[in-house]
């Protein structure tokens, strides 16, 4: 159901030809997404949206557990509240889409579709907080927002995307910047855990800020073709908001003060980089935990005659498994080595597959996606040897990713190694002390830019490759979608 | 946190002098919802939003359950495709918001933010649908729409609203109308046992009808003050929507064919509704099935020094109910009887009560929402108390709305008796064979419409109380909202 038939040309482009290419083909097989009829909006197709579905579900019982709760703002947003904070305004106007009619008459006052909720959520705030009492604040909606792309891009870059930002308000600097902290933490452990997604995490450069904020936060994630993708970012905001949209409340003392704010999101966009880390020229490649489709069973019939007995023991295993797993039979007519195709262009951990000789010998076989390799199982094993199978590829596509950003990420003194690093497609560590002036000359030379200076290289500093500064704290380049 | 402290006047309007107005403070001093800054939408705050999430939670499990699939479609979508279905452009364009500027330029084509995603979604539908091995298409998406409202209401009416739209394809018209018809019995089945919500059942008059649908079915629930809520829709779409979007497929026998569909629809409107069935003079009622919070305990410290003694006691409960129940503690420095208060205004199914006596003689004191009855429980059978305890609460609630529901629903026979009927805010019974003109005229007579011809009076006909025409199919009567 919902096959792109009519689209489905087979062929994946491999990904050394046209790694750009490659995506396209790999999200095309797979059946995910496809642009929507207004420029740079997305379907997203139910095995796509099942993807999404699955990192919702688990990401929203992790923030949860940090004492967030969900709520939901208006998707329309009056100009004005745009305005209020300078660089905010300035940041995203150009990106914004405008209601200028409504109910068959022109409104008086156009406004804006969110491009980020910032504004609407602390207007609301500043009536809800008056005391001490009432802090934190801590806030998340999972919502749709738009932001208009000259370039869009499935996934990575789309007019339309959904994500979930998370808002809160605290009394004092200090627990607001541990805030922000604590959820990159959360964006970390949960991308490495549940979507085997190894991460650089760290402070962004004064031109890289989200804007409006006073440190943003980021994690940065390696593709294959060595270009970074922006996973996620937890910006402190300071007081900046808090002052232009008054929120005060009363401290113990009776003193008023401006409350300390953060945002941090996560979008459709990880899921672009879920696929650009682990699939492989034989289409998706999905980690256990955020696969829509665990294992798939795939019954073998070489005769008619054996259909029936085949179907009765794919229905037992069926209601063996599905109580452990997301379980899927494919019964339909086609060959059985389309269905093991088609399974494979999707993702699918592990393929199942079961004849009458299979039944006779009390075992099935079963096929990894990760490795290819096909393994032979008692059937009175099944449950077990999956659960242990479905562990060990999750981690296995975590170590390649580990192994890869760690193999790729090369250490820099002087700018023509640089240049030559960031030509063979690396992560690059290097000394930094450059203006953002600096940073857009670096990029014009280059195309790489500043994707953070690392939480784990904190202490260390040196001479800058590039302007020759000393006490330079060290920073990684790449390039970047 | 999220409290709207600067608002919260505490006085509830009793229900008697001004529904309205009874309404608004029942939402205000639940902290449920508030209006956005631009007209008609609204801020679904934590404790709302709880509401709405195990309503998506538990519904979504249900259409699953029934082959549906989860997908996303895009917010904005050319004016062109509403123009398509003729009675469809008709019925949304005087409610459409529309983009005319975006990316700081205006668009040459503009397009509106959906109100409903027929059109987007047939669309993608008939370039998905080849063959009949692609049908059924069942595809759900919870999304926010936009209908631009005169008159606002809090969930009743507003400019934006949440809500999940199913939309489906099929072979035949005997399958859709199966389809809608098995997705009208799913909303009753949720409504009534997990929203303790009963329902009329039945179909639309034409002029009811959803703007290009041949066959609306609709639930209407009674609320409070006699007036109807039509709480959810499913529509036999026909083949109209197939024929403008090209929607076809080439059936077994080679021969192309047009697909039929149904779309179905429920939303935040639902929570209203929610409020008008089951909350009283001292606030929101939830049954505890929807409940954010179905346990709240309480603790009592006659003295400061049984705090730790008591808070102990609590944690202990905490540890022991949280397996089972959605349980939150109270431990705030508010008095006793201040939080007991604040709990009941939110709906709280049962408040538990411990002090230093309850412990010493090994019990605790359970008050419910529903009835006030103060219960106390052995803390050996508090698990066990609890549990039935909800389940009466669930049940009587029930009750008393079907209760209700028959006791003001009124048979007639003459427009006499049906203007008396519905001056009494009755839902009124009545033979029907009026024409669109004919309701449009009883709508000024009475303020009253035909909400549906119930199922459970298909068979019945007879003499017409307005035009006299005999064969008249039985119809239900009310005002609405």
């Amino acid at each position: 159901m919902g096959e792109n038939n009519k689209h489905d040309e087979k062929k994946i482009t491999p990904r050394k030809s046209d790694f750009s290419q490659w995506y396209l083909d790999v999200i095309r097989v797979a059946d995910l997404v496809e642009h929507g009829p207004v420029k740079g909006t997305m379907i997203i197709k139910p095995y796509g949206y099942a993807i999404w579905e699955n990192i919702q579900k688990e990401f929203d019982k992790r923030i949860k557990e940090t004492g967030v709760e969900n709520a939901y703002f208006p998707l329309f947003i009056p100009y004005e509240f745009l305005q209020r904070e300078k660089s905010h305004v300035e940041g995203f106007s150009p990106e914004v889409a405008v209601v200028t009619h409504a109910g068959g008459e022109e409104l008086t006052e156009p406004f804006v579709v969110r491009p980020t909720s910032e504004t609407i959520m602390y207007d609301a705030y500043s009536r809800w907080v008056t005391s001490y009492k009432d802090l934190p604040v801590l806030i998340n909606q999972w919502a749709n927002v738009v932001r208009w792309e000259v370039r869009p891009r499935l996934f990575l870059r789309s007019t339309e995307f959904l994500w979930q930002e998370g808002h809160t308000a605290h009394a004092t600097a200090k627990e607001a910047d541990e805030r922000a902290q604590l959820m990159l933490s959360i964006y970390k452990k949960f991308a490495e855990e549940f979507l085997a997604m190894p991460l650089y995490t760290g402070k962004k450069t004064d031109s890289e800020r989200f804007a409006g904020a006073d440190i943003t936060y980021t994690t940065e994630a390696m593709m294959q073709d060595g270009k970074a993708l922006q996973f996620a970012t937890s910006h402190n905001l300071g007081d900046k908001f808090a002052k232009v949209f008054n929120l005060k409340f009363t401290d113990e003392n009776g003193d008023t003060k401006y409350c300390y704010q953060t945002s941090w999101g996560m979008s459709t966009r990880s899921i672009g980089g879920l696929i650009m880390v682990h699939s492989d020229d034989r289409g998706l490649v999905l980690p256990p935990k955020v696969a829509p489709v665990q294992v798939v069973v795939v019954p073998v019939w070489p005769k008619e005659e054996f259909k029936n007995e085949v179907n009765s023991e794919v229905e037992k295993i069926m209601n063996e498994l599905k109580v452990d797993f997301r379980v899927k039979a494919d019964l339909s007519d086609e060959r059985v080595g389309e269905k093991l195709y088609k399974w494979e262009k999707k993702g699918v951990p592990v393929r199942l597959e079961i004849g009458p000789r299979d039944i006779k010998e009390g075992c099935v076989v079963l096929s990894r996606r990760d490795t290819g390799e096909k393994i032979t199982v008692k059937r009175d094993e099944l449950k077990k040897k999956i659960f242990n199978l479905l562990e060990e590829i999750q981690e296995n596509l975590y170590r390649n990713a580990l192994k890869r950003m760690e193999e790729n990420t090369e250490r820099v003194e002087t700018y023509d190694d640089f240049k030559k690093a960031i030509d063979n497609k690396k992560f690059v560590l290097g000394y930094w002390a450059g203006s953002s002036e600096d940073e857009k000359q670096l990029k014009t030379e280059t195309m790489a830019t500043v994707r953070c200076f690392p939480f784990e290289h904190e202490d260390e500093s040196g001479k800058c490759f590039y302007t020759g500064k000393d006490g330079a704290k060290l920073a990684l380049f790449a390039r970047s979608y």
